[in-house]
């Protein structure tokens, strides 16, 4: 089932700049191979449910692993029937936002 | 590594009266045999990370695999060496709130 | 427009235990008079969109305001022509869930 | 205080194609004239906590004004003594990407 999640995966208790951790988890999320974009707030990834599942459980256990309190939070939208929804929900608001103007 | 997870699983394009199939939902939950607690908003599970994300999984396609649009939020606290959360959790904060008082 | 919201404030950058802290949130949040219930992961307020958001800001800034770093994580339902959700939304769960037994 | 979050306002009850009603939302927040960005499941939005709330109060409003059971899924980061951190949060995050290759 094609998935599409937004999430944020953060340490509580190293101090209160992230970006080295947070650096940790967005790169195994990259070297996942599935579609992902990265923003200020959170990580999109697309794929099958196990297969995003997987990779957001390797992120969060980087920390974990090493004693670390972590939060995940995340949003998944499961549409059947539609795949490459990371660019195309997009195009489809994009198009709607064009029928506005 | 415990993981006490707050869930919410909604399905889009049924209608605006979501009990019935957040029913479902929840009695999918409640029969994982995890320690759990419904609330308006949220439930929350509590267990290993894979026996909370597979009950998560069970519960999303209950809708999902009917075809139905269905958006899953959750917000997780992974903190090594504590169990029982679920409780513990609401306890030290009771007791920091008696403190203040 | 009556709200209900499930919110989660937390502090970045003072350790890992975080109950002192989150007590002095849900104690603003019980002095606001609106209708809450605080469980591990959220609390629950309801009533009218200003009061509520009035009340998650004052929460908020018990801590912004002394220079900490603060996340605020929150899931509003609003739906039109219903009131006293906090407790008749898990009402109509729970008939749902009585109805499938 | 500088506030940014991720904001997803959604409607429940109209079907399971959401870009005309998402259109409007992200329309209300682009003339907000706050800094903004829209991926495929947030709009991340920076300013004062009231500037930022007012424009999510807003867009929420288009929907449930008119009768619409509408959803808030909401995240935010407020750092105190940073500004420009829709920008900024991401290239300190790049910056601890690129150290780690």
């Amino acid at each position: 089932m094609n998935t599409l999640v937004a999430v944020a995966i953060a340490p509580f208790g190293i101090g209160d700049e992230l970006s080295k951790e947070v650096a940790e988890i967005v790169s195994v999320i990259q070297k996942s191979g599935l579609p992902n974009r990265t923003t200020s707030m959170f990580t999109e990834i697309e794929g099958e449910w196990d297969e995003v599942m997987k990779v957001i459980k390797e992120a969060t256990f980087v920390l974990a692993e090493r004693g670390i309190r972590t939060e995940v939070v995340f949003k998944a939208d499961i549409r059947p029937g539609y795949t490459n929804t990371l660019n195309g929900k997009l195009e489809r608001l994009e198009r709607a936002l064009g029928e506005r103007s």
